[in-house]
């Protein structure tokens, strides 16, 4: 790791902590996946050992197996329906709407299933995730059924998008619910709602990594310390 | 089963034989999962052993199994991207429209994506499937991710749904994608293609059984025959 990445990490580290400040007793809390996110459950774990009483919502098996080895208690919608507050990163945020682009990490759709359920979500990030408009940098991952994805894949590109299936050791890269991602590189995207909704009205997409109206708060890590955006 | 049921069946039996008769030489051919479809698999496998060449794309496991025992030469997405004919059956058939309700046998998503692919889909059913409007009797299977399913479940009464979670054994009933099916009865249902666009919608829900502008042709079993309908 560079300097430059290490100084990265622990600015990303300090809005973590000030993401998990917001937490407070006896709240549901949706747990994110991701690098991120990771530092975010370190920070609420010592919370926790601290005397913190709170119950996670993990969205992927990856956060389960890491919130249990940190100690945090973890709940399901069994349980609970309603989230108070969850925290997880993001590969874009569009700065004048909080729109997002997630699923670089693979758990989009257990992350968007949380978030829809939060009455809170706050993304941590560093400064590079912020753009003026969604997909300068980053390609929209969705997640298509295994049955057919060829179809699926062809429909996506009518849409515009350049589509790579997503691997893993030469092998299709396999979501916690057993789907494909397809990552797809728009153009430009000058209507993400509108997008969002073309993309998921194809048969075969489950759902995609466009977060419309989903996050809240936005927690940057920036050499002036954790700098908040808020919708 | 009584004498009305034996003669039902020897009439969806014709009806079937009329629907295989549309199928030709070298024609990829769509193979729907249920009591009807098997029927329609039973006379193509003695097309097949009279020497008519075919490839067939199974809409489940279970028709697979049933393709390959019966000597079906199967194929997949991955040789063949357009399907020339595919026989399947339905829970309802609206006679306007042909729009169906599809489901019951929780194949579903498979049904709709090798439809979805098909210049032309025949359904095979005995008289009591058509009815003036969607909705009349069957409920509409949808098929819905399990991570969350409660507020899949939430979100499609908050659509007008009555929703049972279809259940096998005790447990919920897994489709062969590993999802769960959310049987919704709708009070009625006005406007089918927006209702199938509305359930789509709801995150969490992978595809409804409203199959829209999907069928071509209806072959019912009727005393005096197979009956065509044809959009």
């Amino acid at each position: 790791m560079s300097a430059g990445d290490a100084e990265t990490e622990r600015l990303k580290r300090l809005a973590a902590e000030a993401a998990v400040a917001e937490i407070e007793g006896k709240m549901v809390v949706g747990l994110g996946t991701g690098s991120t996110a990771a530092f975010a459950l370190e920070a609420l774990a010592r919370r926790v050992a601290g005397g913190l009483q709170i119950s996670g919502i993990p969205t992927s098996e990856a956060t389960a197996a890491q919130a249990r080895r940190l100690g945090i208690p973890l709940t399901d919608f069994a349980q609970h329906r309603r989230i108070d507050l969850t925290i997880d990163g993001a590969d874009e945020i569009e700065r004048r709407t909080l729109h997002l682009i997630k699923g670089r990490g693979g758990a989009l759709l257990r992350e968007k299933i949380v978030a829809s359920a939060s009455r809170r979500v706050v993304i941590v990030a560093d400064h590079s995730k912020l753009v003026d408009r969604l997909g300068e940098r980053a390609a929209v991952p969705v997640e298509i059924v295994p049955f057919g994805w060829q179809l699926a894949v062809e429909r996506l590109e009518v849409l515009g998008a350049t589509v790579r299936l997503r691997r893993a050791q030469d092998q299709p890269f396999r979501t916690d619910g057993g789907n494909y991602i397809a990552d797809c590189a728009f153009p430009s995207i000058l209507d993400a709602p509108e997008l969002e909704r073309r993309v998921g009205a194809v048969l075969g997409v489950i759902e995609s990594g466009l977060f419309i109206d989903l996050a809240t708060g936005v927690v940057l890590g920036t050499p002036e310390g954790p700098k908040w955006l808020r919708r």
